[in-house]
């Protein structure tokens, strides 16, 4: 990219079934944090970029009422969507927009109110994120089917078990216990997750992230304003590669790893220079258990078919080889689908700026990456952040 | 910005009633065309960006149907919105994208296929794009109202009659009556927009958009690109203004005009380097009769409460001062939310490139502006373009 762009401040809300408010105060929750983060308020943002799917909560059009309740009229021009990776469609837009010199200074939302609709709902919203027509309509397949059919065909190959997926969960929830945001923070073991009941073999309740509430939001900037602003602590945005796939999932090539997060990551190591041997954490999209192992193969942390030896040999733990979900994951932490990319970035802002308390991971380089997936592999985003 | 970006090809769909389609064959009409136009195929697209409100058609989450009918899967990471003016929300977002250097060519969707659900809960879909809780909740204000609120305003203060309104209805049935894409092209005289139904006072039927299906497809490349790829017909993008306003219309501080649209056209304007008396053709976002004369004044063609004159002295019609929509408008062209802001695009590109037909303005600086609002001027994109 022709201008670097840096992360200035971040915030998160709390995570959760957030019936105490409605989808403007919930955004507010992060806004607020994100401009304390940063020591800036609302007449230093000139774009707003609402990151939101928007179909379970009461504002099917949240960019408005969301902007105009934070005190951003007049900078907020446009939502973005893709599905679960929505959050970080909206931090692409705003890179981009900063790259392109168009802005200086860019606020991200990434806002979801999902328990607005029952659980049925819910999953049938999300299951119209495949193939309507084939896989929804004529199957009734919904989310823990089609992880269900990649679990199936990688233990298959490969002969992961479902103890190796619960291992995932294990470490999620560990993470999350000590995360006053997440949506939960109790601790389970392999017996509580293989002992759960099962919504789609080998899926079970405990390999599943939940349907949660949440905002977050990400304050950017270009390397000019940053050095103008003397801001001190910035995380770069290295790179945000992007990859998309079918939306029919049968016409993919194979079930064991998604393409689009593949080409995501090919795209974000080219950028940024730097390889899979750099990164020393990550935030990877768990929405399933299965997806946190297809995860580690995708991103070239280790090879295709050995994503559960690094679960099992505890390298993706605090201070492992690569660090992945110390705030708990998809799984524990809660999935709100718009603010789950927006809260990848808070969460490596504040592992790369030390300042992730007893979660806190040991960078020798000081690298780190996100990988976020829309739908079923539909889409997806891999970012590269450095200090 | 800190790089050119470019119209290298544009494609459009026919209007109207599209019971024919899917949404995927709707798109892939103007994809196809805009393929055609520009001599390049999917092997040269590298990010696709889809602009569709996706609220009154099956597929509520079009990005991935789409791309994989048009041949682009694994460059169509993200859908963005912005009611009405979602169209020019996804060529804004293509265009930072190219001008960051992130990519050198785009593709721009832009679908709606809005006839899948009936008028009243279309309108109602509709009237939630203001403030839910407030507005459409308690008084159940739909688009009408709220453009009627405009209109009353607007002849309260300044004289504007229901006559005037009515000549930009005929103006734009003329100027539709020549487009074959058209989705009415009937002429109509000022008594029968007098005559016909009254749906909010004073906006009638005949004052008023249509629900359309339709597509408008654009591709965007940098100057490099261009060059390389030796096009010699581009038209420039100079500029690409934003604004945003009040979810809460009763927040704002006068309604004889939208502060969003003045927003957008000051950024354009200053970006651009060029002024209202540099404009020699615009697309401005007619949605009712209301919306074109306020467009007028908003853009700057004339001083506010003055709209009502260009209309009567003829200086928007073809060769005028400032022509306006000549091919038709939404409001005989039709207007499918996503597609309006690219048709936008492929108009302007048509009359720059003098390929309009029996519509062809005469230019003499060759300079373009395209006006497009969201809700009732809660988003608006005015960008600037030259040959």
């Amino acid at each position: 990219m022709d201008r670097k762009v840096g992360i200035v401040g971040v915030g998160m809300s709390k995570f959760g079934r957030r019936n105490d408010v409605t989808v403007r105060e919930l955004s507010w929750e992060a806004v607020k944090e994100a401009f304390e983060d940063s020591g800036l308020t609302q007449k230093d943002i000139q774009l707003t970029v609402i990151g939101s799917t928007a179909y379970r909560g009461t504002e099917i059009y949240p960019a408005p009422p969301v902007s105009e309740y934070c005190g951003l009229v007049g900078k907020s021009p446009l939502r973005v969507e893709a599905a679960c990776a929505t959050g970080s469609s909206a931090v692409f837009t705003a890179v981009n927009a900063i790259a392109s010199g168009m802005v200086d200074i860019a606020l991200v939302i990434g806002v979801d109110k999902m328990t607005e609709v029952d659980t049925a709902t819910s999953l049938a919203i999300g299951g119209r994120g495949g193939n309507y027509y084939w896989e929804f309509h004529m199957y009734g397949t919904t989310f823990p089917t089609y992880y269900a059919l990649y679990a199936t065909r990688h233990m298959s190959l490969f002969g992961t078990t479902e103890e190796d997926m619960a291992l995932a969960a294990v470490k999620a929830h560990k993470y999350a216990s000590y995360n006053e945001k997440a949506h939960f923070r109790n601790k389970v073991t392999v017996e509580d997750v293989l002992k759960s009941r099962v919504i789609s073999w080998p899926i079970k309740l405990l390999d599943s992230s939940p349907i949660s509430d949440g905002a977050a939001a990400a304050i950017l900037a270009s390397e000019e304003k940053i050095r103008e602003l003397k801001i001190d602590t910035p995380v770069w945005v290295r790179a945000m590669g992007y990859g998309s796939d079918t939306s029919y999932i049968a016409a993919r090539g194979e079930w064991t790893g998604l393409n689009a997060a593949r080409e995501a990551a090919y795209m974000a190591y080219k950028v940024s220079g730097y390889t899979p041997h750099d990164i020393e954490y990550a935030t990877v999209h768990d929405c399933f258990t299965i997806a946190e192992i297809m995860a580690y193969e995708d991103l070239g942390f280790v090879e295709k078919g050995k994503g559960t030896a690094l679960l099992r040999e505890g390298q993706t733990e605090k201070d492992g080889k690569v660090a992945v979900n110390l705030f708990g994951g998809l799984k524990a932490k809660g999935h709100p689908l718009g603010a789950t990319g927006v809260a990848m970035v808070y969460e490596i802002t504040k592992q790369l700026r030390e300042e992730a308390g007893p979660v806190q991971h040991s960078f020798k380089k000081y690298v780190a990456l996100s990988h976020n997936v829309g739908g079923t592999g539909h889409y997806a985003f891999v970012g590269v952040y450095s200090r």
